[in-house]
C-alpha cells in the first residue's frame, strides 16, 4: 500500500459502542464526588458519601492548543449511575468563557437529559438516550444528568477557542434540579 | 414524567451503526457524477458512465445560520464505492472560506483514505476504517476517498462560519490521486 499513511496505532479512535476515545494525544480527567463539593442539594447525603467516589471522567482530543480561533475539539464523556439524595449524579455544568461559543453533543450509551440554562436562569431539559444530537447555542449553560441504571456517555464538540466558565454555575447554580420522586425523574 | 423535554420524534438522532443522520431539521445533497465533471483524472471513463450514478450524499444539520460566528454544525456523509477508470470515488473536497477555520471527521463504516493539501499543494493522506478520527487544520483541504467494496461513512463537525470554498480545488486539482494499481490503493 503506497498511501502515506499515520500508523493506526498513533490514530485517535472512538468507540461506536462505548463511546470511549482513545489515542496518544487524549487527555483524562476525573471529577469525583469530593470536588463537587457544593453543586448538589443534600449536603447531608454529599457528605456521608466517600469523596473518592467518581461521578464522571471525560477525555478530550485537542489537536490544536486551547484558545486557537477557528479550531474544533472533541470529547467523549462517562457520566456514571447514582445519586446524593434524592438527586441524580451530573455534571459541573458550565458557560464558556466566549459567551457565543456553541457545543453539539451526542449521546452513545445511557439515559438521561441535558439540562440548559439561558442566562437570565431559564432551564429547559432535553431527554438524552442513545443516538440523540443536542446542539447547545452560545450564552447557554449546559448539565447532563444520568438518570437510568447504567453509565450515560456522550460526545462533544465544541470551538477550540470557547473556554470555560465553571464559577457562574458554581455561584448561582442552575436554576432547576432533577431528582428521583414517586419513582421518576422529576425537574424541581 | 415532569422533565420538560421535546417529543423524541423531533429530536435529531444519529444511528450509531450506519452513521445516518436523521431528523426534522436535516439537509440533505446529493453529489451525482455528472456533477463532479472535471474532478476525475479519466474523462472517457467519466464520459462512459452515467451522470446520474450517485457518489456521495451528505446530510447535515445547521441548528443556526450559516455564518454564524461560534456555532458549530454536525453532518454525515456516505461515500459509495465505486470507481471512474482506475480512480476510486471521492468526495469533490474543500477548502474553508474562511481559512482557518477546522473541521473533524470520524469513520463509521467503510475503508478508505482522507487526503488533506495545504496552500502550498503538498498532499498527506490518512487512513480511514471504524472508529478513526481525523483532524484537519486551518489553511488544508481535505477530500475523502472510498477504497473499498462498501460505503464509506463518516461524521463531521465544523465551525458555522467556515463557508466552503470548491473552486479552488476546481480550478487548481488536489496534487494528487488515489487510483487502483497492482491490486492496491496507490497515490499518484
Amino acid at each position: 500500500m503506497s498511501i502515506n499513511v499515520p500508523k493506526i496505532s498513533e490514530s485517535t479512535f472512538v468507540d461506536w459502542s462505548t463511546g470511549t476515545l482513545s489515542g496518544p494525544g487524549i487527555e483524562e480527567g476525573v471529577k469525583t464526588l469530593g470536588q463537587l463539593e457544593g453543586i448538589f442539594r443534600d449536603r447531608e447525603a454529599w457528605r456521608s458519601m466517600a469523596p473518592e467516589t467518581e461521578v464522571y471522567r471525560v477525555r478530550y482530543w485537542r489537536p490544536v492548543p486551547d484558545g486557537t480561533t477557528g479550531g474544533v475539539f472533541w470529547g467523549a464523556t462517562i457520566l456514571y449511575p447514582g445519586r446524593v439524595g434524592d438527586e441524580y449524579f451530573m455534571t459541573h455544568g458550565h458557560f464558556h468563557a466566549i459567551r457565543d461559543r456553541a457545543e453539539i453533543y451526542a449521546t452513545v450509551t445511557g439515559t438521561g437529559a441535558l439540562l440548559l440554562m439561558d442566562e437570565e436562569g431559564t432551564v429547559t431539559s432535553q431527554e438524552m438516550k442513545p443516538g440523540t444530537v443536542h446542539y447547545m447555542p452560545g450564552n447557554v449553560a449546559h448539565r447532563v444528568v444520568n438518570t437510568g441504571a447504567e453509565p450515560l456517555t456522550f460526545l462533544a464538540s465544541w470551538p477550540s477557542d470557547a473556554g470555560h466558565d465553571y464559577g457562574s454555575i458554581k455561584t448561582a447554580g442552575f436554576g432547576k434540579r432533577l431528582v428521583l420522586k414517586d419513582g421518576e425523574p422529576c425537574l424541581v
